[in-house]
């Protein structure tokens, strides 16, 4: 026997009063009971987002969140930058182009932060830009990209800042009203504690008055159409109503343990598996770590894969590689979500086992030490 | 204490495995699991759809096959031709409009089926048309039209045939190689008993081929893409996982079940519900009727929203009203998924009592004893 623990960057485990509700019998999405449990998920996400507008939802995986963001806001011809530093910021400019547009990149080394003067610069050099993409919490390479300091830059000029948030909301403070994000886009399968399958789209009134105008083509994922739906507590095509019911037992959790005590306890944990793994002499990855996740570069003589496939194999733990030039190079311990104390402990503990099974020096009880004085220091 | 029954055509009630399934804890998308999993899952949705070839899978509604089944196989300005006759075959309008097409229409009357012979008559007129769209299961009017005969015609051109068979896969024969459909769009909020979240799309080696030559843009739903990734077991992007997991039980049922089997049982539900309603002095909208659902004209001096309102309220059964120009004429009692002869005697009988709650002069028992008769006979 051995528990099986999912510690990857998502999905990650979910909240079991939220899988419990998905096994209840479903709701008809265009009845009285459905109306009343979409318009306290309106609510809640709105907190979360912290947002006065509505916050649109589509059933389809965050990518969908991230086309819809392009399709709903630009018009064929439309100058857009993108900030590429990691396969999430990538995707922006891979969806931009094939809707035809022709975007700028900020190249930014992966594993490094962009610098927001770069953002600046380059809105200086072409005030034609409608629209800056970027990530917040880059899961492909660990780093939290400075949304605030680039709103700030992008909030003076016309253009409107679109941010995928997918590994970030609920993780790290992001107040897009007050910082002046205008699209938001995150998932269901990270920090709500439910599974993939809801994306979610915060929408600034800027951003609104360029939906107005866009004409790139869209169906499936319309803005207009959804808000309009929403408002009367409706989707407009057939939701996954069994996630939008799990959403609505972790929207509940989320409310009750606060904004404060949430950004607070990703942060904790973050900082203890980050004192954890370098106490066992690795290197992490990124000098700006997201608290949703710890990148770990794979110590000299051993694989990335190896540890993987030993923590999962052997110890019951699953975590992720490497994507793309990154394969084989580091690994990605995740912590958010339903995660707390035990899986840092739990996490660290089967990483000291998998690196002595590897014939890695490792002092057994070392990482765990070293994350609990964080933890203690923390309450 | 009053017991919910759902018995609208779509969702339909989800299979007491595939719940439970659901409410296990979760699975990681890119896990040996998981891959074991979606093998057996691309197994069980060729036999369903009937096909050799691969059948994709979209986290979106059914409505995000559709609009994958058209930028992944047109490109700008070609010509298609759209069948109309009730809300979802103007869809495939719609959806072509979004994406700049111009399609030529053959507008049915509502309840009507197509003349497959005005399909013959559209392609000798236009033979520059590269897709046919139509319904195969009208689920806003309860019409079943002949995508056989379709089919046969549309074969003999260079055009492909593009289905919305959301209602019928699973309901009634479709075998899209044997008949020669190149496109069938499929749910699973429907016959497959699981929640919504997930499009299918088969597509034939005709259809293939104008997928390699598509201009239309697309990201999201990218055909190619998927099914590279689906023959490594793999999705493209994050999939629904609880949904694709509870597919997997859904699948293994009707395999138990049979083929013949599950279109006998939906053709034996329907035609007793059929024989039911008339049998209470009601009329049916339409003459050629899908076994999904059964759609009823409201009596004089009966608002059908009435009827849809006091059964879900004093009878616990939720059922659908008309849509568009059909909204308080009709009525529609499904019998598709998760259902058998239990459901529609508890259906039919909440009906006597609702119509005679309404003050229609109803001999009450008539009703389900005109749908014994058919279940006796069948059996």
């Amino acid at each position: 026997m051995k528990k099986r623990h999912l510690l990857a960057p998502g999905p990650t485990q979910v909240l079991p009063e939220a899988l419990l509700a998905m096994a209840r019998p479903i709701l008809y999405h265009r009845g009285p009971e459905y109306e009343v449990l979409l318009a306290s998920v309106r609510e809640g996400l709105k907190f979360l987002f912290q947002t006065k507008n509505e916050v649109l939802l589509f059933t389809s995986s965050g990518t969908g969140g991230m086309e819809g963001a392009v399709v709903n806001t630009l018009s064929p011809g439309d100058r857009a930058l993108v900030i590429r530093g990691g396969k999430f910021g990538e995707r922006w400019g891979e969806i931009c182009e094939a809707y035809g547009l022709q975007p700028s990149y900020i190249d930014v080394e992966w594993g490094r932060a962009v610098e927001p003067d770069l953002v600046a610069a380059a809105l200086t050099a072409d005030p034609s830009i409608k629209a800056v993409f970027t990530t917040h919490s880059e899961s492909s390479t660990g780093v939290l990209h400075d949304i605030e300091a680039i709103a700030r830059i992008v909030g003076k000029t016309p253009a409107i800042l679109i941010v995928d948030a997918i590994t970030s909301v609920g993780v790290v403070d992001l107040p897009m009203d007050a910082w002046g994000v205008d699209v938001v886009v995150g998932g269901t399968q990270k920090a709500l504690m439910i599974p993939p399958g809801l994306a979610l789209c915060g929408v600034s009134d800027k951003a609104w008055a360029m939906v107005q105008r866009s004409r790139l083509p869209k169906f499936y994922f319309n803005f207009i159409a959804e808000r309009k739906s929403l408002e009367k507590n409706q989707n407009t095509f057939t939701p996954a109503v069994s996630l939008v019911v799990a959403l609505h037992e972790s929207l509940a959790v989320i409310r009750a343990e606060g904004l404060t005590a949430l950004f607070a306890r990703h942060d904790r944990l973050a900082r203890a598996t980050r004192a954890g793994v370098m106490a066992l002499g690795l290197q992490l990855f990124t000098e700006r770590p997201t608290p949703a996740l710890t990148t770990i570069i794979a110590p000299p003589g051993i694989e990335a894969g190896a540890i993987v496939k030993r923590l999962r194999a052997a110890h019951g733990i699953t975590i992720s590689g490497g994507q793309a030039q990154l394969k084989g190079k580091i690994f990605r311990l995740a912590h958010l979500g339903y995660a707390d104390e035990s899986d840092v402990v739990v996490c660290l503990a089967a990483l000291e086992r998998t690196l002595a099974d590897l014939g890695y020096p490792v002092k057994l009880g070392e990482g765990i030490r070293a994350a609990q004085e964080v933890l203690v220091q923390a309450c």
